[in-house]
């Protein structure tokens, strides 16, 4: 007992001491002497922003969207769901995020190998089912977790699960349309015997066994969704990448046989390429595991053990009466955001978004409309190709409509890019903005 | 010019820094007070260990063989490549591969979108051409650099590039036996339309398009290898992941059209899971860009950031004339565990090894035998199955020949575990140890 004291020393020395390095490293960064903006003030100190504090921007949802920075030559590109409406908050947040990892970490393939997911690392493992527990949005009790490199990967590790492996021949993939643009090429790419894409589950009549993917909140439309094939054959893979607070309201704690999530739309970090699977069947678990050593022999340690430190900071900010919350900010993010989309199609008349009912959520505990990652964007008045129209008239690149299995009035629009981008998005769709080429 | 000493004045300031935070993340694991073992003493000093340095051991090429810590009930496993032995070096080297990630990096899937593989990190990409320069095993002149989730990952992507994806049906996927017991698994386990596991390439004799694998050296046998099927209508596959010169000479630089390093075994970073691939043709290298967008959406950022810091120490360490190179220390651990080997494998007379001939290395300018990471063992004295007989009698867990396509005399037994191992091995293949079981 007589120790702790002193290491509790010795961990306030460190923190000191990583603050110290954080600034020293922003100071070659940026050179010496000159103004920093707010992220970099704030990253030498080692605690959470406080509302009360003026020297943090994030009591704030964002950014001052009033302020345009238009440039009719530029083009904005929206085709991605690349997350870096996130990065100003990890910004703030300055050092509490921060990774060291030393030279002689990550040499082993191996991570747990008492763990029927024996590279998953364990730290990660803790922080997963912490953050469920927190948001209350997935049953993780009596689950197997299994960790990919991304939900593109897990995805790919519940077909090689799922499928029949004798020679019934492939089993046929199936999602309500509109659905995931990349689900068709990844299921199809290695033109497998194992399972074939069949299409939109709404037509889906057969006989036989099939497996369908149900992506709630729906990528690209927002909606949550239920299995629409409903027969005894099938099985069932929930992509829940986007059942996070800050997209909607988290109604209930997802409980599937096969559930997928991903750092990439949850705290934002695409570049880690980290996901998890939450299964309930051991064997499941064991082949998904299977398919990920086979495919690439486990999945990095180093963003491993950075998500889980990431992950921890989310739970540790939900907890935290003096600080704005991860979801907090991000919900403020979205809600601002939606609210002007809504406001510049109303105005223009010549585009629509999807209405969603309002519904309780248990994590903030009041009730909202969904306000997700994409905008399922339809132009109006006779544009029936709406991505050349955006593209041509407005120089905004989006996804078609017709990769989504459905019309190409519709386009699918990221919500997730930086301030400024979205900005130029918003005015130029609620204005007379036209291309000058 | 007159910022230059002020910005080194703050980066010395940043060194002894990151060393304070080193010493105490290093006082926090191991208590205080206590005695620490070589690697933790030298590891607040961020300067390269000397030849000169009593406090160094790489000096000394590993631990002391002669003490073996012997357990006879103790099963060691010996089956996997796991790259261990490096950890030393690295321990030692302080902190100098010591990587600090703040929490606002790797949020954006893009790491380079004017790069044709997009998701590769400059970085990365410039230790890569670097280190073979260093090294001579490979050119890079006119190669594109496609980065993988180890070079596991960038085999599928080289044969999702190279196989025809028109109606011909699955191109024939060979490879000299003994080949890598993997290969065969990855090839068929999604039963894929565009390739087919078509065995050894020995015995291949059809006059169709298929794809030859050369692994130089050779897993498992640690041979130099050619081609061998040599048709007009083959395409190659060079897995060059051990043509380093700790492991054979290094005859010349390899020229090949898609060879596959990665830091596995290179560096010994197995968990990092980074492999990278040197491609000729412009369209192979975007289809294995494709590929890998599709089966992972890119790369660890994280993971291409920290291999790219242990390249350049690696670079750095081979220029260091004060001190030994991480080449240097390798190459002396490979060739005293050889030694030791060949050693026990003569006393017991009931086992062989592969004689390997003494090539000169341009690398290190002197003549040696080929010192492979695995050894391909052979019971001799009418021991059939010798995974079995090491299993039973040595409590060594090893690779059965079989899965290589080649006899059960034969095992694959791994030479790069942690020295512990490696010690109790040789100690039980020498002697007359038995299981007590």
């Amino acid at each position: 007992m007589e120790q702790i004291p002193k290491i509790l020393s010795w961990r306030n020395m460190l923190v000191l001491s990583l603050a110290l390095n954080f600034s020293l490293v922003l100071r070659i960064l940026n050179g010496d002497g000159e103004e920093r903006d707010s992220w970099d003030r704030t990253a030498s100190v080692s605690i959470w922003p406080t509302t009360a504090s003026g020297s943090s921007s994030l009591s704030s949802a964002s950014c001052n969207y009033s302020k345009i920075e238009e440039d009719d030559d530029r083009i904005i590109n929206l085709q991605l769901g690349d997350p870096t409406v996130y990065e100003r908050y990890w910004q703030e947040m300055g050092d509490v995020t921060t990774m060291v990892i030393p030279g002689w970490q990550s040499l082993s393939y191996l991570s747990d190998k008492n763990n029927l997911c024996w590279f998953l690392e364990p730290e990660l493992g803790k922080e997963i089912i912490r953050v469920h527990k927190v948001v209350g949005n997935a049953v993780t009790q009596d689950r197997f977790i299994v960790v990919g490199t991304g939900s593109t990967q897990l995805y790919q590790a519940a077909l090689y699960a799922l499928s029949p492996h004798d020679d019934s021949g492939p089993i046929n993939v199936v999602s309500a349309a509109p659905y995931y643009s990349s689900y068709p090429l990844i299921t199809d790419c290695l033109k497998s015997g194992l399972y074939r894409w069949g299409g939109d589950a709404m037509a889906y009549k057969e006989e036989i066994p099939y497996i369908e993917l149900v992506t709630s909140p729906n990528n690209p439309d927002g909606f949550l969704r239920q299995p629409v094939v409903n027969r005894s054959k099938g099985v069932l893979i929930h992509d829940l990448a986007y059942y996070w607070p800050q997209y909607t309201p988290i109604i209930s704690a997802a409980d599937h046989d096969v559930m997928l999530f991903t750092v990439s739309k949850s705290t934002g970090h695409a570049g880690m390429r980290i996901g998890w699977a939450l299964v309930k069947d051991r064997e499941t678990a064991e082949k998904m595991t299977d398919y990920i050593e086979l495919n690439t022999i486990g999945v990095s340690k180093d963003s491993q053990l950075r998500a889980a430190k990431v992950l921890k900071v989310v739970s540790d900010s939900c907890g935290n009466e003096t600080a704005k919350s991860f979801f907090d900010h991000s919900y403020d993010v979205m809600s601002e955001r939606w609210k002007l989309l809504k406001q510049a199609v109303k105005s223009s008349k010549r585009f629509t978004v999807p209405d969603f009912a309002s519904q309780r959520c248990n994590f903030f505990g009041k009730v909202f409309e969904a306000q997700p990652a994409f905008a399922w964007f339809k132009c109006e008045e006779g544009i029936l190709d709406c991505e050349r129209f955006l593209r041509e008239e407005k120089k905004i690149l989006t996804k078609s409509g017709k990769h989504f299995g459905d019309e190409q009035s519709y386009v699918r629009i990221s919500m997730l890019d930086r301030d400024t981008n979205f900005n130029i998005f918003i005015h130029r769709i609620s204005s007379s903005f036209n291309s000058t080429i």
